[in-house]
């Protein structure tokens, strides 16, 4: 501590695992950042395996992207962020994990992504990216809300929003559903004119892919488009209610995060909207934050 | 032709190839069965090695029931019927497959369950099972309607039925919704009283999973449950505009098959209900009808 020598000082590393990457950040005890590293997903709900898979590959890139070395991962105390670890025993597999690291302190993405956006002070947050979900912390209380994955919740994220598209599309395809200009910007998208040319480019793929459609939904709502004004005011509205609902516990700060939070802004309700702070950090330094104030106590 | 004894008569293989499973059956020329064999999913839309995989499973099972060994398969004329081979290049990559067969005619699954489901005449038929699908065959003239798979389509059908139930009791655990009977006994299904707990148990999950709670959302429509059904109305409403397109080209004969068929029957319009014939053939004996017609020309 106090030292300028960051070779001197504890190092840590925060880790913010995701259904679509796995980002890890080392940082000297005074919250200087040393280097980055970015792997693929990490969500135990997807698979274990994978998940401690992306851990180790992305805190090894983070290392080299500091100018240190693998072997320096025992120097780390390390903070977690991951879906799902608040179910007991994915908790467990991951806590008894035989990491590489000096320590790891572990807890879901939602809360070290809520300790990020308002530095370390109390608060909620919403993320909409790929997926969405809410979380709010205040003292001893805590909510979170949403997120239970593509395609079976996740509403106003942005494989919901292409999944509702896409699904118009092929209603309209079969004869069910009237065209309008977003209609033919998906074809264009997929470069097809029929269903199966559809089908083959979504089944079984996973929401990244569908969230890649996010982008023309707004776009044809912001010109006027309809059918996707419809999916849009469904997802913002879902989105707005996820905000009432974590303001029940009183949080002093809400920040909206993640990849939708700006093109959504103008779809959500004014007294949610005039809510909004700017987040102050990302969600691996909520990581590090987290795994510091455990570690020192 | 005209022989009482099988084995001196050409001996035809009728398969039908699914998103949950694979059968195939050996007939004589004159349609006496001879055997059966039921394999995992062959559904090229999801991976051709496992296609290929469960065709020749399901091909050596029925060989075996047959009282006949693999090396028997090289004396068989081959009726397949699969999804996504309207698809030119799915069409072509299968067959251009190093077959075991004498001879492998290919269609799709839907042609080949129309074929069974009216003994070789022209005519439609609606499939609700894990997924749902139309087809109707009128002379030269052909519509295949849905299908277009979980999550992205198949309304009406059991995956989907499924789908709509946990969302709802996800929306309720959030406190979105009103809790009705069926969110209890969806709870009771999965043994959990939380979100976390239903989506370890749907997340990544294949749509047969989701179909195995189509039986509770019918049972709790048909007991009065509001949110039951609407989910099963939502649904049977699409089933019987799916019949009424496939109506447009006038078939003589329609049958509705798959699993949810019944139980889906006192929830159709009554146009639709009232012009139900029963199915009078399985998809693999479609397949032989099919194979045999291509065969002799």
């Amino acid at each position: 501590m106090g030292t300028t020598q960051p070779s001197n000082s504890q190092l840590y590393i925060g880790i913010d695992g995701g259904g679509s990457k796995c980002r890890a950040t080392i940082y000297t005890a005074e919250h200087q950042q040393l280097g980055t590293g970015v792997a693929g997903r990490a969500n135990p709900l997807h698979g274990l395996e994978q998940t401690f898979q992306s851990i180790t590959e992305s805190t090894h890139l983070a290392l080299a992207d500091a100018g240190l070395s693998a072997d320096d991962s025992v120097k780390l105390i390390a903070g977690l962020g991951l879906a799902g670890v608040n179910v007991g025993h994915f908790y467990e597999q991951i806590a008894s994990w035989q990491h590489p690291f000096k320590a790891m302190y572990l807890t879901t993405d939602l809360h070290t992504a809520c300790i990020g956006a308002h530095n370390g002070e109390d608060g909620a947050v919403i993320i909409t990216g790929t997926g969405s979900c809410g979380y709010a912390h205040v003292g001893d209380k805590s909510v979170s809300l949403g997120g239970h994955g593509f395609a079976l919740g996740d509403k106003g994220s942005g494989a919901w929003l292409g999944l509702k598209a896409a699904e118009h599309v092929l209603l309209h395809l079969d004869g069910f559903a009237c065209a309008t200009a977003l209609t033919q910007q998906l074809l264009n998208h997929f470069q097809v004119n029929n269903a199966i040319g559809i089908v083959e480019q979504l089944a079984g793929k996973s929401s990244s892919v569908y969230a890649k459609l996010a982008r023309i939904v707004l776009l044809a709502a912001n010109e006027g488009d309809e059918v996707a004004i419809a999916i849009v005011k469904e997802g913002s509205q879902y989105i707005s209610e996820l905000a009432r609902k974590l303001f029940a516990i009183n949080p002093t700060r809400f920040s909206m995060i993640g990849g939708l939070a700006e093109p959504l802004l103008p779809w959500l309700d004014s007294d949610v909207a005039s809510k909004i702070s700017p987040s102050l950090s990302p969600p691996e330094f909520g990581a590090c934050l987290f795994a510091q104030k455990q570690h020192i106590g």
